[in-house]
C-alpha cells in the first residue's frame, strides 16, 4: 500500500475535522479538561475501524463525477469535490462511533478494534453516555459548518435523521429479541432476523454512504433513491448473513475472531435458518444449548446445524449464489446514467457493482 | 384548575403525538413488542414533568400573535397556530426526556418524577441508552411530519442541533468537574459554575422556548436572536441559582425533597460562594466534609456556609436582588415590538417579563 493510499488520505482529513470540533469547544469558553475529554472520546472512537463506510462515499462521488457511461475513469476529483465527499464520511464513521459506543455498554463488549471499549477506559464509565450523544452532535456540527449554504444541505440532515432513527429500531429489535440472558427461540424468526440486519446494519451501512454521494453531485429524481435503497438493502442484508455464516464457519485465523453468536445468544442467520427446517427433536436440542456459555453446548448446536435435513453451509451457499444473481440483474435493469440532467449527472450501475463486487466472495 | 387549563390542553396533545410516531413504526413493519416497548419509553419518559418548557413555546407564540403594543390580549391563537406551539413544545419536553433517562443511568438515580428511573424499571437496563436515543429521534420524525414545508423549517433543525450540543457540553462539564467518588474542591468555581448551569440547563430550558416561537412567528432579525440571548440566559442561571440556594435552604415540605447537593459533591452555587469566601481553617473543613454522604459532615458543611464571613443566605438575597434589577434593565432596554416586518410581528417585552415573574421569588 502506498504512502497516499485512498484510506490514508481520508485518515489524514480526521484531525482537521477533530480541530474544527475543538475550535468550537474554545469559542464556547469550554474549559481544558471538556476539550481534551471530547478529543479523546473523539480519537478512541471515530478512526480505528476499517472505514469501509466513510470511504464509500468518496468511491460512489468519484464514480458518479468521474466515470464516462462505459465506466471508465476519464477524469479526478477536484480537491474540494474529493474533501466534501471526505466529510461527509467522516459523518458516517462519527455516527457508527456514536452506535458502537453505546451498543458495546448495551452488550457489556470487553474490547472493540483491538483496545478496551470506551466505557471500560479508567475513569469514563458512564460518562460515556454523554460522549455517545457528543458523537452525533459532532456530525450536525460538520454538516453546518461545511454544507450550509449547499442547495442539498436539508437532505444531508434529513437522510442522517432517518438512518439514525432507523438503525435504533433495528437495535431495539434486536436487544429485545435476543436478550443475552434470556433465551427464548421462539422470538427468533427469520423475518425478525430480516428486519433486524435491514435496519440495524443495511440503511447506514450500505444506503446512506451512497445517498449522500448522490445528493452531493446534485441527483434529484426521487425514483433513484427508491432504486438504490431496493440494491443496497438486499447487498447489505447479505452482507450481514455473510457474517453470521462466517461467524460460525469461517476461519478464525482468516476472520480475525473466534465467532460466539451462539454461546451469546444471537438472533443469526444460521440459528434461524436451521429452526426453520428442524424436526421436533432437533428444536429441542437447539433449545436446550443455544445461548449457553459453554463449548459442549455450542458443539451441540452446530452438530444441529450441520444435520443432513438443516445443511446451514449447503444452503448459505445456495442463498449465496441466487442473491448474487437476483442482485447482478436489479443493477443490469438500472438504465445506464438514468435521471442524467442539464448537469449530465446520473446514477451509475458502477455504484452498485462495485460495491457488489467488494461485499461477495469475501472471506473476512 | 379547570378541565381545561392550559396545562391539560397541551397534555391532551401528547397521545396524538405518540401515535403518530407509532404509526411510522407500523409502517415500517416493526414487530408488535418494538411498538409497545417504544410506547412505554415514550409514556413513561415524557409527559410526567411540569412542562414548564413546552408550555413556555404556546406562552410565548401567545404573547408575540396575540397581545398589541400595549400588552394587552387582542385576540386567540387558531387552532392551528396553537398547535404547531405545541408540536414545538412538546419537542422541547423529548429532548429533555432523553436527556433525563441518561442523566439518571450516568448519576444512577433511583426515582425521577415519583417513579422509578425508566432504566430502574425492570426489564430495561441499559437499553434504556437506546432508547434515550428514540426519545430523540422522535423530534426530527415529529418536526419533518409537521414543519416540513415551512420556511423556517431549517431554523427549527439548526436550533435543536445547536442546543442539544450545548446542553451536551454543559452535561460533561458537570460530570468531570464533580464526579460523585471523587471528591476536589480545587475543581470548583464560580466560572465553572457558570458555565454548567448555562449550558446544561439555560440554553434548553429558557432559549430554546423562545427562539423556536419567535422562529414559528417569523421573526428573521437575527440581532433579536441575540438579544433573546441576552436576556434569557441570566435569567436561566438565575433559575439554577435558586435551585441550589433552595437545595440547602428551602423548606423540603415546600420544595418536596430533602436536598442531597452537598452530600452528592454538586458543583453549586452555595459551595462555589463558600469557596470564594473562606478562611484557610473554613476551607479545609469543606475538603474534609464536602461530599461525604453523612449528615455530621453535612451539618459542617452548612455551618460553613452560614459562617458570618461566608453568609451563603445573605449573599444569596444580594445576588437575587441584583439579577433581578439587571434583567430588569435589560428588559427596559428592549424598545416595543422591534424587529416587526410587514406582518407586524415583533419581539415583545412581555415574552421576558412573563418568564421574570414566573422565576423570581418562586419558592419552590
Amino acid at each position: 500500500m502506498s504512502a497516499s493510499s485512498p484510506r490514508d488520505k481520508f485518515l489524514a482529513l480526521f484531525p482537521k475535522l477533530s480541530q474544527e470540533l475543538l475550535a468550537y469547544l474554545r469559542a464556547e469558553s469550554m474549559p481544558a479538561e471538556a476539550i481534551s475529554w471530547f478529543e479523546r472520546n473523539l480519537q478512541h472512537n471515530t478512526p480505528g475501524g476499517k472505514l469501509n463506510r466513510g470511504l464509500s462515499v468518496v468511491d460512489t462521488v468519484d464514480i458518479l463525477l468521474c466515470t464516462d457511461e462505459q465506466g471508465n475513469k476519464v477524469k479526478q476529483l477536484t480537491e474540494q469535490q474529493w474533501e466534501d465527499a471526505a466529510i461527509l464520511g467522516w459523518c458516517i464513521e462519527l455516527l457508527q462511533a456514536y452506535f458502537l459506543v453505546a451498543d458495546d455498554m448495551m452488550d457489556a463488549s470487553l474490547t472493540r478494534r483491538g483496545q478496551p471499549c470506551w466505557y471500560r477506559v479508567p475513569g469514563v464509565g458512564n460518562i460515556a453516555i454523554n460522549d455517545a450523544f457528543m458523537l452525533e452532535a459532532a456530525i450536525y456540527h460538520l454538516l453546518k459548518l461545511h454544507f450550509r449554504d449547499r442547495p442539498y444541505y436539508g437532505h444531508l440532515l434529513e437522510l442522517f435523521h432517518e438512518v439514525t432513527f432507523q438503525t435504533e429500531l433495528g437495535q431495539l429489535v434486536d436487544l429485545i429479541t435476543a436478550p443475552e440472558d434470556d433465551v427464548d427461540l421462539n422470538r427468533f424468526s427469520l423475518k425478525k432476523h430480516h428486519l433486524i440486519v435491514v435496519y440495524k446494519t443495511a440503511f447506514y451501512s450500505f444506503y446512506l454512504p451512497v445517498a449522500l454521494a448522490m445528493r452531493m453531485v446534485g441527483i434529484n429524481d426521487e425514483s433513484l433513491y427508491k432504486r438504490a435503497l431496493d440494491i443496497l438493502l438486499p447487498l447489505g442484508e447479505y452482507f450481514q448473513v455473510q457474517d453470521d455464516y462466517l461467524d460460525c464457519y469461517g476461519a478464525p485465523e482468516v476472520i480475525g475472531k473466534v465467532g460466539t453468536d451462539i454461546q451469546d445468544n444471537k438472533c443469526s442467520w444460521n440459528i434461524n435458518i436451521a429452526l426453520e427446517n428442524a424436526s421436533p427433536e432437533q428444536r429441542a436440542e437447539l433449545d436446550k444449548h443455544y445461548g449457553q456459555r459453554n463449548s459442549d453446548s455450542e458443539a451441540k448446536v452446530k452438530a444441529v446445524f450441520s444435520a443432513k435435513n438443516i445443511d446451514v453451509e449447503g444452503r448459505f451457499k445456495k442463498y449465496e449464489k441466487e442473491s448474487h444473481e437476483r442482485l447482478t440483474e436489479l443493477i443490469k435493469e438500472l438504465p445506464q446514467n438514468v435521471g442524467a440532467g442539464e448537469k449530465g449527472i446520473g446514477l451509475k450501475r458502477e455504484v452498485f457493482t462495485s460495491f457488489l463486487e467488494k461485499v461477495y466472495k469475501r472471506t473476512k
